[in-house]
Order: C-alpha cells, then sequence, then structure tokens
C-alpha cells in the first residue's frame, strides 16, 4: 500500500491525478462503491494501461471484476499528493494574475490554503482581494513564521520574481509555485513548479498547425 | 525536413519546445551561430536523449561536433508550433485571469494575437483593458467573421464555460484554449486544451509530501 518514497514519479502521470480525482469525487457524491478501470479510462478519454499505471503510483491496486474502491481510491490520491490537510501558502504580487489565484475557490480542496498576500506597491497593500487583506512585503518573514507557511506563490511581473523569490525561500518556504514567466534559480532543496501558459499554448498551436496547416480561413 | 504532419507527437515533449526556443532566441541575441544538444541539455537540466528527441520532431537533427544551427533550429522550433505567423484569438471573460491574459506580453513572440475580448457583464463592456475594448457577446460572431479567429480562450468562470465554448466553437473557431476548471465538451474536429493550475499543484504537492511527508514545520 505504500508508495515508495525515493522515487521519482513521472510528472504526466502525477498531473494526470487531478483528472482522477475530480471524476472520484463525482462518483462518490453519486454513493458510488466501486469503479473500473475501464470505466475510468473510457470517461476520461485515456487508455486502459495508462490509468492503471498512473493510479498503481498511489499504492492502490484495482481488483478484478470488482475494480477500484471509490472511496479508498480518493483517499489514496489525496495521500500521495500531501492533500489529506491543506498546506499553508503566501502568495506575492497581488496584480490581476494574483487576484485569480486568491479568488480560485478549487485550491481548498486540491490541498491548498492561500494564508496571506502581499503587494510591492503602496497603492495595492491594505486591499481587501477576495477576503484577504494585501499585505506589505516587509511582513512576509513575520506571515510566514506565524502561519508555518511551506509553498511560495510567485504572481509579480518576470523583472521582480527571483527577488521575491529569494524572500520567500529566506523565509522558511520549500516550494516555490512560479506563475511568472522567469526561469527562477532556487537552492537544490527547494522545490520549484512553473506554470508556463506558453508551454500549453504550444500543445494547441501544434495540434492547430497540424490541423490546419495554412493561416487563411 | 519536413514532419511528419499525421504524427501524434509526445504532449510532454512539444510542451517542452518553449524553453528550447527561449534559450535559442538568448543565444541567437548573442549572435551565436550554433549551439550543441550537450550545452542545450545541461543549460536546461535535461537529458541529452531527451533534448535530440524532443528537437528531432521540428526535422531538424544536429550535426556531429557543430551541433544545431541556431537560427535554423529557432526557424523549425516556430514552424513545428505555427508561430512563425500570429494566430487571431478572441478571449471572453475579463475578469481578473481574462485580463491577466490579456496583459501578458509574451504571446505575441509565441504565436497568439488576441484580437478582442468579450464579457457577460454590462458592467465591463466598454471599458479599456490592457488597450483592448471589452465587447458584448453579441458581437463574438460577427468580429470572428472580420477577424478570422481561430482561437477562442475561455477565462468565465466555470458555470458559464460550456456556453461560451458552445459560442465560439458556433462563431467559427477552431480550437478551445480553457482556463476555467470546468470539463468542456466540443466536437470531434474541435481542438481543446485546457489550462488547469491544480494539474501544476498536484507535481509541486507531490514532490514536497515526498520531501516532507508530515504537516508540522
Amino acid at each position: 500500500m505504500c508508495p515508495d518514497s525515493a522515487k521519482n514519479y513521472p510528472v504526466p502521470s502525477v498531473r494526470r491525478l487531478p483528472l482522477y480525482l475530480r471524476l472520484l469525487r463525482q462518483l462518490n457524491a453519486q454513493d458510488r462503491k466501486s469503479v473500473s478501470c475501464t470505466h475510468i479510462a473510457e470517461h476520461l478519454g485515456l487508455g486502459t494501461v495508462q490509468v492503471r499505471k498512473d493510479l498503481a503510483m498511489t499504492g492502490i491496486v484495482g481488483r478484478p471484476k470488482i475494480g477500484y474502491p471509490v472511496p479508498g481510491l480518493i483517499g489514496a490520491i489525496e495521500s500521495f499528493l500531501g492533500w489529506k490537510d491543506a498546506t499553508a501558502a503566501l502568495l506575492v504580487g497581488v496584480g490581476s494574475l494574483g487576484s485569480a489565484i486568491l479568488g480560485y475557490q478549487d485550491f481548498r480542496s486540491h490541498g491548498l490554503d492561500i494564508v496571506a498576500a502581499f503587494d510591492m506597491d503602496p497603492a495595492r497593500v491594505g486591499q481587501i482581494v477576495h477576503g484577504k487583506q494585501v499585505l506589505p512585503l516587509s511582513q512576509l518573514a513575520q506571515r510566514a513564521a506565524e502561519t508555518h507557511a511551506r509553498i511560495g506563490i510567485v504572481t509579480v511581473p518576470a523583472a521582480a520574481a527571483q527577488d521575491v523569490t529569494n524572500q520567500l525561500i529566506g523565509a522558511g518556504v520549500r516550494a516555490i509555485w512560479n506563475f511568472s514567466p522567469a526561469t527562477l534559480e532556487v537552492p537544490a532543496q527547494i522545490i520549484i513548479e512553473n506554470v508556463r501558459f506558453v508551454d500549453s499554448l504550444a500543445v494547441l498551436s501544434q495540434r492547430l498547425h497540424q490541423l490546419e496547416p495554412s493561416d487563411s480561413p
């Protein structure tokens, strides 16, 4: 049952886990007790081998003719991702993207609790954005210590991103979730995950270009 | 030189192409004429086999002792992704996330031109956001026809996302770039690419949980 803690799991497989979780939570809300690999695969447009392999990461293996236990699999995915309890996060940069992230309702059910938001702009400090008062960066270290925040969310422009990242790491966060287009340098023990819109755009563009090579309508 | 147009390229490889492009554009700005696979791999923290395989998708193969021609490889990646010319896109939903997307400077150099922005909220219609006047949804079909927009960007809340997607497809877009958490249904010939923040969060959370299984500081 216990996944190997030293293993490097394939990123595409880990990225698919929220997709399974969403479906499983829907099934659970409908009081479904078990679900087959085939059902999951068909519903999500994936291959059964892929689904079995992805879910095996969590330590749960489906049983022939019965499938996966729905509540058990939800628990296993949540445990695997560390989503059983929400992890405290600090967000820096309450511009339009930072405001969007602050207002995103789904994060709480995905293990993330943004406990404080900061900005460098004096005009933004003190404002209430999605129920959070925007704090000055000078309070970062103190709030990090008080909240035991382990994740720093970077939603500042590229030019400010490295400095903000350094301050977040200095304040004790262990992971940086970078929404800026900047390529950030972090010490080896710090986890960094970049949300790069252009990576997703590349996938869309390549498919579109393959389908319709000409730009003419 | 010509990539196989019927092929399904691996999504993780396509997602990495903007990373290569960023580095290559930097090297080109420094007037570097060629670059080795090893240099690219080391600079980006990837394996050389992976880099060679990813770049081979574009039809360019590095030469022993010389490497890749920098301008040639930039051109090959841009051609492969359809980024030689910008593709027109319409954005629907000018809330905080939509505003952030509208203001994102990097898209133009990644083949995307957001030509018009729309919102359902009468209070937002008519406002200027990052130089674009917000239009009512009633003008969607007309503007789509005038601009030959092929991409629809969905930045509305989940509850409105399917309806907006249907309208965009009805207006003639061929691809949907979905930033809402909704799972959208589209006809088979329509390309859909979802930007799901929680997928990225899963990767970050899993690594953090693996590093520090306990939530205690």
